[in-house]
């Protein structure tokens, strides 16, 4: 006989949720990205286009952690037409030792936007100045408001700019945001503004051409761009890769794929084999992060399959400890 | 609410066994394979060296099929030493048209094995000779006695030779499979007896040297070599594949990357892009099988996602007249 716990996504929202300790995980999980012999293959896709489906699968496995998730991630744009969300998923959770299936995370997404969320929680820690407390944010999703409650977590944040391209949904999500933080957020119609005089700005859309424009940026501040994870996505100016002072990539080989730094490589800015520092070897040190509070970095986040192996592992662990979910025999 | 159900190896033993329907949903799977346009991407392979283990993800849509798999299938070579098998492993059913999961097979490997055996057959029943009533097979694991039982729902088997490397895991297989089938099996210790005046050999080994010399082979004869699922494994002399009448692919990308062909193309006897057909051409009409009984044909499985999607589908479709499984909703 073989056990293994179901987690529902109710009880996922129980057990786990964007705090220090899903912090403390990914950045555990980037650190040894860059230091330990984790396997992470190139994420599968699988794409529909009868159904506007896509699906991807990513996975990693990271010595040291006693499990490995398997990330199924479905997104299907015709979905809202019949009632039903667009984006649904699940993780599988393997024991490293065996293979044998641990749990089963019916998370629907759940689980990745907190460890989403975590990754701009690290890239600000190491790359933002320490006293940044002006952020920006581009878009209105559940990105949106995971990104700035993760910027809180890490900096003293005490002003907040909000734009999007639906003001609508924009003075919404800032009123959610304002109330669930209990920080003062003005949304703001022209984006030239909301990035004037911010010490950090995240980027949370899936914007097909630049929003962020380079002429816009200024001494000393931080960008994170977490919107783009496919070839056609962009949400900052090419250029501003090309002079930032620090582009740091979660996965370089996936950045240069899928990520800002793939159509910075495509418009003939950057070199295809540019080398450049992963957040993972900021954070283990052997790359420096921050040289100066003049400095404007750049962190493009396309998702990794270590952030998923991290927060699986947090998920059954707590899950353990509360006695939550649901025991399948077999 | 979402609704899944799911089935433990028990039930699906129970619903799905290695027959014609099950040979019929793989051929199926083939021949929409070179008609429509199925989006089979790239295996993803994680590699755990630490624990000898290695975990396969492959998957596939086929327009027409309502549900698409995703099979996650681990190996753990160390788990026999705690008293596991090495072989686990899962199916998730998912929607076609909304990504939603439908059913969680978990299976361990056992719809795997059917839908290899059915492959089988169905190489058989295209490329063997019709009046084919000797067979061969090498090796004596579960694949062994499947592909037989599966050349005896396409073909008039009444005389079959097993050779394997391990003698007495030899007799107790041809035991086993002759109460199971009826038929006359003798274990055969010189691999060239085996062959001699056998109409269809099949390969079912791991082995990463070949075992089947090409000059065994005689005219009219089919080789169907399914063992080779990964770069290092090699069962037949890749000169084989270069004299043969007719070699076929389950899918060229594959074979030519982890097949048997993969290992002609390393030895410098077959050029890297040259065309083969492929088992579904054969099957929809549009490559020519077999052109006489003295041909020498070859069948190079590796095994692909269409039978997954094909086999999972089908006992999704069991399960539901049969109300087998655990309904699960969240």
């Amino acid at each position: 006989m073989s056990r293994m716990t179901i987690l529902t996504e109710a009880d996922l929202r129980r057990i786990v949720s964007l705090d220090l300790d899903a912090v403390a995980c990914v950045e555990a999980a980037f650190e040894a990205l860059a230091t330990k012999a984790v396997a992470m293959p190139p994420i599968l896709r699988l794409d529909i286009p009868e159904h506007r489906g896509e699906v991807d699968v990513k996975t990693a496995y990271v010595p040291g952690i006693d499990a490995f998730a398997i990330k199924i991630s479905p997104g299907f744009f015709n979905n809202p037409q019949i009632g039903l969300p667009s984006v649904n998923g699940m993780m599988v959770l393997f024991s490293s030792k065996t293979g044998l299936v641990e749990a089963l995370l019916l998370d629907n997404g759940y689980l990745t936007d907190v460890r989403t969320a975590a990754a701009g929680a690290v890239a600000a820690k190491y790359l933002a100045r320490k006293n940044a407390s002006v952020a920006t944010i581009f878009g209105a999703g559940v990105q949106a408001e995971l990104q700035l409650k993760a910027l809180t977590l890490v900096r003293p944040i005490d002003e907040v700019r909000l734009w999007a391209r639906d003001p609508q949904k924009a003075e919404a999500t800032a009123k959610r945001m304002q109330a669930g933080l209990g920080i003062q957020i003005s949304v703001e119609s022209d984006p030239s503004k909301a990035v004037a005089g911010s010490d950090i700005i995240v980027t949370t859309t899936p914007s097909e051409e630049p929003l962020l424009r380079a002429e816009w940026l200024e001494p000393g501040q931080h960008v994170t761009a977490m919107g783009s994870d496919a070839e056609h996505k962009n949400e900052i100016d090419p250029v501003i890769i090309r002079f930032a002072d620090l582009y740091v990539a979660d996965s370089l080989k996936q950045t240069r794929r899928l990520g800002e730094l793939h159509h910075a490589i495509a418009a003939g800015l950057i070199p295809e084999n540019q080398a450049f520092p992963e957040l993972g070897a900021i954070i283990a040190g052997t790359s420096a992060g921050r040289r100066s509070d003049h400095a404007i970095s750049v962190a493009d986040l396309t998702g990794t399959g270590v952030q998923d192996t991290a927060i699986a592992t947090l998920a059954r662990d707590r899950a353990k400890k509360a006695g939550a979910g649901t025991a399948f025999e077999s």
